[in-house]
């Protein structure tokens, strides 16, 4: 066992054959459980619901939900696709799988060849995400980092992406300390990545999500090292609401700021931030915490779960293709294509 | 009834002539539950609980321990003076009401004069708050605005400092709509000011802490309208966390950052924030909400609840005795002495 094995034991999304099953997110870190998608919409469901999240676990489960429906109705392929894509509108993987997929169909693919197809997703993605380790490791130069929503194993076919940079520079002692941000409403940072973080045995402290500033001022985080659900092509990056702000705090203190995700979160289609669209959750999601009803009756709450970082924000943007330093649309282009 | 009364109906410090009386902030805003304080000791307990908070409301609280501690034991009024003192450490409201009340102990106060002494405070805060709503509101020229944590009835004798000029800028038809953000950790955002607004019918939502730069960018807000917990000589202002992010992210969006508090949060013997103490609370109030845990065992936080927002991005203080725009230490002095 190496020592980035040491630092990757959770996996989130399970193929067995004729279902899926997912580590319900929604239920750690105190109670392991499992949910069994038997069917394209119970996967649909499931992403929904944020039983998976993160955007490569979400492209990955869209991917074996497509496999289910080709083992049991494959005259209903396309409605299932349907139905996946419109699960969640924000993370791009998930359109990259479900296009990844229908492209296997197209060539003529039955269920057993779709899963070959899914698994080589998943089995991608990991390796993805070791390789963005050590690309965006190399960046570092010691000190403290501070990340933002879940984006390690849970998030991923493992290891991770922000989350995977930041194993990788601990392994490589190229980090002293980690800061993880709670990230309300639904606590990823809290839940899940100190879950991770407390596992690995690395040092870290979780912050309120408004801290963030008075944390960078106090000269502790030489990096914030963040995950994407969508990267145009100008390099402006959707992420998890309160990227942007953390974006605006890093600069105002000169603190550097990394965005990881794999090719498959590159979508050159859309110009810039703009033409993202950015989900819109139920309030309710902010008029209580943990099951618990917190605010007045009545009252009303603006809940946008995604915001977007514009590629000016940011100083680096790793993938497995490459770094891409200061992003602009010459140099994303470059290295993804038109 | 005139406009402002009717948005001015909750009262959470009363005063029972042998026991005060304080509406309990951590059971809003589902249950309306009242400690009593029967000793200087009750006061100091109830003040760190959080049963009573908001800057000004501390310092009442604390002035009526001081009347309660000269009712039954004056010859331990010193020790009664230095434990309530020691309640909380970032408030400079507290340090003033106290040591207004030491004056007229000096003066040779017994016990009823300086319940005289508490109600003025108590009053003063009252009337001040109106004043300032009105200095406030001037300033607004219609559109949004966000505030942070509560500074509304609840956080002073009434009315409110932030709160205040909100609900003067609603009834004078400058301001549209509110925006309260949550203010995690103890969500004084989400349980206390929407259940001020929700309770005077003013138009609001309730948002995530992090999602406040992305509804900047939205261009749904013109100002951000807070309170203070000390301000420093310069105009370096102490408040809840967050405030500081908020401010970077004003300045960052061209929204203008408004501070409103009566002149005893100011402290002209601190020269500037560097010397206000930042309150570190227990970090189980991070690894839990509302009373449920959600962070694994063995995890760790760093919980700060106040930060620093320098003068350089406050537009305007302000205060009962006047407006300071673009403050700094010359127009300080001019407006509160050396």
């Amino acid at each position: 066992m190496n020592d980035l094995d040491r630092y990757d034991t959770v996996r989130a999304v399970h193929w067995h054959g004729d279902h899926l099953r997912l580590l319900d997110q929604r239920r750690l870190p105190f109670e392991t459980v499992f949910v069994d998608c038997r069917s394209a919409a119970d996967v649909a469901q499931a992403i929904r619901d944020l039983v998976v999240r993160g955007a490569p676990a979400i492209g990955i489960a869209a991917a074996w939900g497509v496999v289910l429906a080709a083992q049991q109705a494959p005259e209903l392929l396309a409605e299932a696709i349907t139905q996946l894509r419109a699960s969640r509108p924000t993370a791009v993987n998930l359109m990259w799988a479900l296009e990844r997929m229908q492209r296997a169909i197209d060539a003529g693919a039955d269920a057993g060849r779709l899963a070959d197809e899914a698994r080589a997703i998943q089995d991608e993605d990991l390796a993805a995400n070791r390789h963005m380790g050590q690309l965006g490791a190399a960046l570092l130069s010691g000190g403290g980092v501070l990340t933002h929503c879940n984006t390690g194993s849970l998030a991923t076919a493992g290891f991770g992406t922000a989350l995977g940079v930041i194993r990788a520079g601990v392994a490589g002692g190229k980090i002293s300390k980690v800061y993880a941000g709670e990230t309300r409403p639904w606590l990823q940072g809290a839940r899940l990545t100190m879950w991770e973080l407390v596992q690995d045995g690395i040092p870290a402290q979780l912050i309120a999500d408004s801290a963030a500033a008075y944390l960078m001022r106090s000269g502790a985080v030489q990096w914030v090292i963040v995950g994407a659900d969508r990267i145009a092509a100008n390099g402006d990056t959707a992420n998890k609401i309160g990227t942007y702000q953390l974006a605006i705090a890093a600069k105002h203190h000169g603190v550097k700021f990394m965005v990881v995700a794999p090719s498959s979160t590159v979508d050159m289609a859309t110009p810039d931030g703009a033409g993202i669209e950015i989900e819109l959750r139920d309030p309710a999601e902010l008029l209580g915490v943990a099951g618990t009803r917190t605010v007045v009756e009545g009252a009303n709450a603006w809940n946008p779960v995604f915001d977007v970082t514009p590629a000016s924000l940011i100083d680096a943007i790793v993938t497995e293709r490459g770094v891409i330093e200061r992003p602009n649309r010459k140099a994303m282009t470059a290295l993804f294509g038109a």
